[in-house]
This record gives C-alpha cells, sequence and structure tokens, in this order.
C-alpha cells in the first residue's frame, strides 16, 4: 500500500495521530520536498519519527517515481507531502502510476491542514474564495503574468484571491551548469513583499484595474506555528513589510465581504487609518 | 489561552500529535457538534483522550459562550471542530468576542483536514475550484436556492463547485413545540442523492443550463476515512446513487479541466460510457 500522508503547515507535530502510526511501521518513508517545506529539518522529523526519511525531490518522484513505488504492492510505504496530499497535481500523477502498475498497487490518503483553508486565521470566510492562483519568482527574462486573468475573474465576482508563493529549493545554478558543473542554488522563498510588488507590476502592465498599489490584501506568514504572523494593507504597504521566515502567502481581498470579514482584519493592519480609507474606496462604507 | 484545534474529517486518530498534546492537558474541552460531525461518538474521542469532552451545540456558541470562555484568561481550553476550525463563520465570532473580553483572552488556531481541500480525492485539482456553495434540505414550504447564482458564477467561468451538504442534529420537532414540549428530531445528514435531486430541481426553476440531470458531478463519502467512496456521474446517475452513512459532499464539475483530471475521476464513474458521452457533450473531445 501507498501511504500518501499530509504533515500539516508547521512542524513535525502536525501530523495525524494516525499518520505517524503509519510512518512509524512503514517500509521506507519518503518526504517530498519542493512543492512546499515545512518549518522544521528534516533530521526534526527523523528523531521525531525514529526512523529514516528519503527526501523525494521534483527528479524523484517526476521521473524516478519507480524506486518509490517499488514492492509497494506488497508492503506499506509513506509519501509524506507537506500540507495536505492533494494540494499539487504531481502527485495526482503518482497515484495514477499506482493505479497503472501491474499488480496495480493500492493506495490510501491522509488529509491534513492545508493553506488553502488554514488561510481561515485571517477571518476571511472560506466561502467569499475564488480561485487559487500561484505566483512564481519573476526573473529579467521570464515574467509569466497568467495568473492575472484568474485573479481579475475572482475581483470581478467579489471574491477573494489566495495567491501561493514560489519555492526555488533545488534550482541548479546555470551560469555553473553552463562550465559543466551541477551546483544547486541557495534555496529561495517569495515574501509578501517580493508578492506584492510583483502584483503591482503586473498590473502596471495589464492594466485592468485588478491589484494596484491602493488595493487590499492581507500577508500571512507560518500559518500554524507559534510564530504564525497576519498583516493587513494596500499592497503598497505590503510591497514594504518585512514578515520573517518562510512560508508566506497573500490574500486579495474581494469586495464581496461582510462586517465580521472587515472587523476581523482590521485587527492586523499596518496603519488603520489607511486600512479604513481603502475599504471605503474598494468596498463601500 | 483558548484553542481553536481542528480535529480532521474521519475518527479520533485524524487530530494532529500537537491538538491532541493540548486537549490532554486542557483546563476544559468542548466539542462543536452542529456544523460537521466525525464518524465516531463522543465517548470513542472521549476514551482516546482519557478525559471527559462536552458537546457544544449552536445554542451553546452563539448564546452561552461565556461558559466556554470563563477563565480562559487563566487557564487553557480547548474547543474541538470538526475539519478546520475556520470552515464555518460562527467560530470567526467566537474569536471576536475573545479579543473583546476584558481582559483579553488570548487565542490559538490549529488548523486541519477539511472537506474543502480532501476533496483533492477526487482527482479534480483544487486550483480548478470556484466558490464553495452549501445547500440545506428543502421543505415544502422552505426552498432556499441562493446557492444557484454562485454555482453559476463558477460554471460560467468553467470552475468546479464544492457543495456542503446540510445537517441537522439537534433539531426540535415543531409539532411537538407546538404542544409545549420540547423534542429533539432524529439526526439526518443530506446525502448525494438528495443533493443532486435538489440541484436538477432547482435547475427546472431557475433554468440557466447550470445543474440540470446531464451534468456531470462527484459525490464522496466519508472522505479520508477506510470506507471513504468516490462516484461519479451525471446528476440524473448521482440523484439514484446510495453512498452509505454520512458524510456526503458534492462536486459540481467545470469545465475548465484537464486530462489528467479526466482520466482520474473517470474511474469512479458510475457508468463508463454514460460518463464519456456526458464529458464530451459539455466539454468537448
Amino acid at each position: 500500500m501507498l501511504y500518501f500522508i499530509g504533515l500539516g503547515l508547521a512542524d513535525e507535530k502536525d501530523i495525524s495521530v494516525k499518520g505517524l502510526e503509519i510512518v512509524k511501521r512503514a517500509e521506507r518513508v519518503y518526504l517530498e520536498a519542493y512543492t512546499a517545506i515545512l518549518l522544521v529539518e528534516k533530521d526534526a522529523l527523523e528523531s521525531f519519527y525514529g526512523r529514516s526519511v528519503t527526501i523525494a525531490d521534483r527528479e524523484m518522484v517526476e521521473s524516478s517515481s519507480d524506486q518509490i513505488l517499488a514492492d509497494a504492492d506488497k508492503v506499506d510505504v509513506a509519501f509524506l507531502v507537506v500540507g495536505d496530499p492533494f494540494s499539487a497535481t504531481t502527485h495526482t500523477d503518482l497515484l495514477l502510476r499506482c493505479r497503472q502498475s501491474t499488480p496495480p498497487i493500492p493506495v490510501r490518503t491522509l488529509p491534513a491542514a492545508s493553506i488553502l483553508t488554514g488561510v481561515g486565521c485571517t477571518g476571511l470566510s472560506l466561502y467569499n474564495f475564488g480561485q487559487t492562483v500561484s505566483m512564481v519568482f519573476f526573473t529579467d527574462n521570464w515574467r509569466p503574468m497568467s495568473f492575472y486573468d484568474r485573479v481579475a475573474e475572482n475581483v470581478k465576482l467579489g471574491l477573494h484571491t489566495l495567491v501561493l508563493l514560489d519555492i526555488k529549493v533545488k534550482e541548479p545554478d546555470l551560469a555553473m551548469l553552463a562550465r559543466g558543473k551541477v551546483v544547486y542554488e541557495k534555496p529561495r522563498f517569495m515574501t509578501v513583499a517580493q508578492c506584492a510588488q510583483q502584483l503591482v507590476e503586473t498590473e502596471e502592465v495589464k492594466g485592468e484595474g485588478i491589484c494596484g498599489p491602493e488595493k487590499l490584501a492581507v500577508g500571512v506568514a507560518r500559518v500554524g506555528a507559534d510564530d504564525q504572523e497576519i498583516v493587513a494593507g494596500t499592497l503598497g504597504e505590503l510591497s514594504e513589510v518585512d514578515m520573517g521566515r518562510p512560508l508566506h502567502s497573500l490574500v486579495l481581498v474581494g469586495s464581496r465581504t461582510h462586517d465580521m470579514e472587515r472587523e476581523f482584519v482590521r485587527e492586523y493592519a499596518v496603519d488603520k487609518g489607511t486600512f479604513d480609507k481603502a475599504w471605503v474606496a474598494q468596498f463601500g462604507a
């Protein structure tokens, strides 16, 4: 049996009791470590589980999954995913490969906390969210802005948009690669400030009035952890905030809000004066 | 400190390891038991936790919350919520009351698995979901169809819609109430079949071509449990399915799908022939 086990958001103790039981007894344990990260290192997991964990990078999951699936029709294999196992499409792909194996590999999924619902900590109602989008690091010659159209669809309906932010954990250094050496860059995690800046920059290019510097948003950092942080403000204000260590996410606030959402979010405002003015300007009194 | 602790979806072992530690040491433990239920009884929780748990019904949470919040500025109180703590607005309300208390009551939230992401088990990409809606039991004289407009917004964008289904766990029997007696009705949980029927009925009234009997949907039951079940088909077909004990949810499939979603969902089809025909008719080849 291949078990897809969600680890939740913050540390080694966010796994479910049931998930932990399976990890302890499985034949092999893999940790998917390229779509999200926990806020603790692999050795914290290993010492908590009392066993060794193999890091499964993108290359292993997408190209060498035979290694993960070996004998999984006979023995139990645990595949650990930060957040909920089905946040990333890649894992659907792995599941399909289990079905297509001969003999088929039985699969079981253990859901866990995800940023998609954890973002409810902002006080914004999950019923008022539209599509989730993700944003990658802009570079000099690659600035993919396709997320903008989806954000615009949400904004036009008055819905909130959760923006998931890029992480780069095992990227080859291209300059070194050109010289024939594989050297990995230092891991990078997009911050709320970078996301806000890229949203404003995208608005300058697209110009439909969706995410200019005056628009209200909420930044979150380390949801579910002891040092969870929430900051509300205009994208202009959020472009300047420092929310500390990863992971960060951002919510662009939609107009279809009720008073309780406003009251709740206002508490996190960088500046309550700006917040109130921006709110009235965007959503009315 | 008031701890909002998510219990996840299926049974007593879906709580996180961290959540369990807090439950074991808290001064008092409440279980919110009117927006969702676990698939196990209260005594299974109590014996697993090794302590007693007070059921918090809607009346207690919405009107007598002082009892829950008593001394929570000094002692630890655990407020357990099935699924993720912020799926229901009511709990935002309770959190606001903590802030407004004198002295303010510190609050911490422990996210957990929610049906909002657990529904990823269908193979439908969470990035392609629009707004979540909820549906209540229609009665002879109360057939609230306001969800339809939100579903229509999703459908027009090609997005999937998660429909959360009504539960009635402590409803006074109105006939008995008229005779001066408070007697509670037997708990009721909306099934996938009832939801499909009500969608089709709503379509008959509204007529915008959003959720007629030919539309494709996926029903899920007991997500995250051993006996989790997934069934795909037209709403006409799903109106006839029996998916067993609660809880059930339904996803109306949107057109903005990729091949992997189709391949994954098809496996759960009531009838693969009907499924393929409906897919081509709605979404093209």
